[in-house]
């Protein structure tokens, strides 16, 4: 994830226009500078380097994704508010892997050329259930966003996880880190990226 | 500053034992591993570069320091608890100059060496008004702790601030940055330390 220097990882008020919230635009731009982001938008160019190759490895060996409802789109609510909505991605996600919702409202499973979104009602316990299934040996990535990255840290169920820090200052918003967060239990490696982003990497001890 | 990754510049029960309070003490350990750490505290070698100058531009053309009543001690409630607490420095406080503690409760100037401490009762506005009138034409340093940098950010009357993050968890503590706080206002700059510590530097607009 991309947390700004004041500790958020999206801006308030998302919306259609604004995925990662107000005033979060520039936390992904080091990601587009990247040879490995510009790949994945079609493009061409780009830094080679950590900062790239941080961004390859992010998704090699995964064989399910864990997002919250809040990433999988701006609907809120029930879901007959917005039946059209199919996720931010178009007709061919990314992902290539199933990918589990969780969400208070249920929903039919949502196939878009190789990936699948399933729709979790029964909460976190079942969704990581559902996604080791469906992973076997491969990884499970978290991807987003905060509340569940918070809880999941709090579980101490991440093995592995990798923050962008980008020196910016948001002033609100959401944050992966509040009292009580990951701090037993994990050691941070710091690693300068190419640019103006810092990696950090929790490891679980 | 110097603050955890998880934004703690501080943790939680400050104390006379645990000034920076309970497992903060490693915040600041990269202050000490400079050249200019170690001569502040008596020592001798240590890393000269970029940490190093931070460390001796942090003490340079400073003609007043501002604090928290936290930062001078442990003493919580009125001073006649603890009539005789000097605050942590000892006989030669590395100030040199007056000194600013915000607190609720009334208390004589205290001249130690060079350096007088003078207890401000009348509030913020109060504090950076005779800060202003010692310091002349040199610059005022805003010691901490945590909510006397957050309120001075949140009216903008920070010039300049330096955070040195620190690749580490604290889980609980005190933040400088809470909603609302710097983020309008300040450009960020970015410059990697000397070790596993990024220098963050924010500029007024």
């Amino acid at each position: 994830m991309s947390m700004s220097l004041d500790g958020y990882v999206a801006g308030p008020n998302q919306s259609e226009d604004a995925p990662l919230g107000v005033g979060a635009e520039g936390l992904h731009e080091w990601i587009f500078a990247t040879s490995a982001g510009q790949k994945f938008i079609g493009g061409s160019g780009g830094t080679e380097g950590l900062d790239s190759r941080l961004v390859t490895e992010g998704f090699q060996n995964i064989g399910a994704t864990i997002m919250g409802r809040n990433m999988f789109g701006p609907v809120r609510g029930s879901w007959d508010s917005a039946p059209e909505w199919r996720g931010w991605w178009g007709d061919t996600p990314p992902f290539h892997h199933p990918v589990f919702v969780l969400t208070h409202h249920a929903r039919p499973p949502l196939e878009i050329a190789d990936t699948t979104f399933h729709f979790v009602t029964e909460g976190l316990d079942s969704a990581l259930e559902r996604a080791r299934d469906a992973a076997g040996e491969r990884d499970i990535r978290v991807g987003g966003g905060a509340s569940v990255v918070r809880a999941l840290l709090a579980r101490k169920v991440i093995d592995n996880a990798h923050l962008a820090v980008v020196p910016a200052l948001l002033g609100a918003g959401e944050r992966v880190f509040a009292d009580g967060v990951g701090a037993e239990g994990y050691d941070v490696r710091m690693e300068p990226g190419d640019g103006a982003v810092t990696h950090y990497f929790l490891d679980r001890r």
